[in-house]
């Protein structure tokens, strides 16, 4: 686990500030809910994998010492979001859209780029199974990809049950679907040649394994067109739902970063719909992904909930924007605008006097608090990238004046002390 | 632990920005750690009973089965910080000036306003024993506060070693100080007498109690005085730093909040120097307090560094602000500004065309998802206080116009489609 230093956290706010800014936009509220859960809450919900990679917590008190946990770090935000739904429905709207930004837990071996917390970028609407939602959802998540500088990127989307439809039209037995899927999914990597290979190991039939390669063989293509004949009612119905969220989203943000992708599966268990995917070229794996996934609260509730979402992978998206060099020069990472420099301790109630006229013109101030030699101070402003440092000696102080250094500019010049504040920002507004 | 719902984040986010800004403007930085901290890195930092509150989290994977501990929940944002200093040296300027905004965690018994998980809101300078550090602490966290509304507050100053000083001069015995200063602690409860009878009962010899409650007696006074005659040269020493922070936080936004309270204590046993608490009239306890540690970080360095904070209490301001009816009343508590009505399924690719022009306006825009009757969409933004509901039926489609329905007003208006997100937005900025 990371601390975040000032940079980072700067870096970090300024996603989280665009992202949470189109989602407010889009009718999305922000929900957060605590970091720690009942343990029963999550246990079965992310499989045996999961439930080996969630944190417990010990009970506390007199049955610590029975090392037994009852409690448990929050895992992803989608279990938590339907236990909220269920437990608080009476005070939640019928139609509830929300967005949740908020670290995760995972005890999973730490690699490069991969943490132990990171923080997940949910958002949901719960209510509706009407294909706007997947529209709006998809709009959202382009406009805020778009508004973060991102020019590059696709979405792709499937249906899961369009999916089944194909690989039962192709005649792949139903107890294969899944270790099919796995082959297919490596098309990017080794070939048609290398998945039917694959796929006829996984004792798929010839038939079939060209069949499913015929099927998604073209992926992605921009091609709105049923992937293979002979699909059940189930699957016809699947593509109109496919081909409806197209049209919805042709006039929005996410036009013209749609992809049909009949062969993209998602890992998750829970999805039960429409499922989305977001890649850029130069990226491995994706920066986010979602769907609808109409069960989930039921198992909280006992009453079925129709649940559609999208979540950014926050990490990967600072990863890549660090790489590509997307964060605005403007993106604070200096501590001060202006250091005042303190020459004698008797004197420094004037430079606290003079910081606030500062502040109050919009400085961010920092008051150097020794009275080291001044060499020593202009050198930790300079090498905090401090760009100006401002000078109260006795003959400054008696005229009411200040004189301000600016260290990249290396030169120096006198300011009224009530005028200095708004011409530091002047300088600072034309540097960018 | 609480679920935190729409309203709950934007007063929260709000308050926090506010701090945030103003201490920005102090520069300080930035920083975050992670929830979880090595188990053995709190242990022992907060007494026996700051031991069994800690949030412990069991070994993963084939150390499961131990039941032992070796991680924890973070408790405070102070030890976090100590080691963060001690760990990033390197990278850390000499004089690190930070903020840090994160919920902590304690297994405390949950009561009303005290919460397991809960939010601090801590600001520290390190690396410098200046008192200025101490003055502009004082003056940045009230200027926060006054940021936020608050115009009643008074921050409380003392020190530790004039505190020590004092018990000694009117010869309470070093074993006897915590137990009088718990006595004295009462004073504001009990008066003058029940403290005298208490201090009596606790071992303090009579002329002792007479000299203890001469010397705070007449506490909180503005009363820049020694308290007590006789002090020793630590004493003397301490008093002297006191004055030496009162005079410089004069011309600062703490300047009227200062009062000196020779008994003020604090009960954390960090404290090595200046001490401060932050009071308003009407709250028991306090919003908020700090001081000077300047041995805390070296027992993680093995290198002392100088060090003062302030940690406000984010959840009593929320309390108090909500109690007193602070917050602006433009905080945004509606999900959205208009709610798009649907009428006919084929025509909801128009709505959500017309959505993306009325968020390019600035505008935030529900698009309601589903063909119900269009009275039960009415009554559904009603309900959630969405001021606005726009209809694009048939006529409106072909006409290039959207008829806005203004629910307060219980008025409706047609405008060109292109128009109406600027006309909106001007009704709302009226209505404040």
């Amino acid at each position: 686990m990371r601390d975040f230093l000032p940079e980072d956290i700067r870096r970090r706010e300024f996603v989280v500030g665009v992202i949470r800014r189109v989602y407010e936009q889009y009718g999305f509220e922000p929900l957060e809910t605590p970091a720690v859960e009942n343990l029963e809450t999550l246990l079965g919900k992310y499989g045996d994998e999961g439930n080996q990679l969630i944190f417990k917590i010990l009970k506390r008190g007199e049955h610590e010492a029975s090392g037994q946990a009852d409690l448990a770090l929050r895992y992803d935000l989608t279990v938590p979001l339907a236990r909220v739904v269920a437990h608080h429905q009476a005070k939640l709207p019928r139609l509830f859209k929300r967005y949740q930004i908020q670290p995760v837990w995972r005890a999973d071996r730490p690699a490069r780029g991969r943490f132990r917390e990171f923080y997940q970028c949910d958002v949901d609407a719960l209510g509706s199974t009407s294909p706007v939602v997947e529209a709006e959802l998809c709009a959202a998540v382009a406009e805020a990809l778009q508004a973060l500088g991102f020019q590059d990127f696709s979405i792709r989307l499937n249906h899961r049950q369009l999916l089944s439809s194909v690989l039962l039209a192709v005649a792949v037995p139903e107890a294969l679907h899944g270790s099919a899927l796995v082959a297919v999914d490596k098309l990017d990597k080794i070939g048609a040649d290398g998945v039917k290979a694959e796929l006829l190991a996984r004792g798929v039939s010839e038939a079939a394994a060209v069949g499913l390669l015929g099927a998604f063989g073209a992926r992605p293509g921009g091609d709105i067109t049923v992937p293979v004949e002979g699909l059940d009612a189930v699957g016809v119905e699947a593509f109109e739902n496919v081909k409806t969220i197209l049209r919805l989203t042709a006039g929005t943000a996410a036009g013209p970063r749609m992809v049909f992708d009949p062969s993209l599966a998602r890992g998750l268990s829970y999805y039960t719909g429409a499922i989305m995917e977001i890649s850029v070229p130069d990226l491995a794996g994706s920066l986010g992904g979602g769907g609808r996934y109409d069960n989930l609260v039921g198992m909280f509730l006992g009453q079925a909930v129709p649940a559609c979402g999208f979540s950014l992978g926050l990490e990967r998206i600072l990863v890549v924007m660090g790489e590509r060099g997307m964060f605005p020069p403007a993106l604070q990472t200096t501590p001060a605008d202006i250091m005042l420099a303190v020459f004698d301790p008797g004197d420094v109630v004037h430079a606290l006097r003079v910081a606030g006229d500062l502040r109050r013109a919009g400085l961010r101030v920092l008051v150097y608090p020794d009275a080291d030699k001044i060499g020593k101070q202009i050198k930790y402003a300079d090498g905090r990238g401090i760009p100006f440092v401002g000078i109260l000696g006795s003959d400054e102080i008696t005229a009411g004046t200040i004189t301000v250094k600016d260290l990249a500019g290396k030169t120096q010049n006198i300011f009224e002390q009530t005028a200095a504040g708004a011409a530091i920002l002047e300088v600072l507004k034309h540097r960018g």
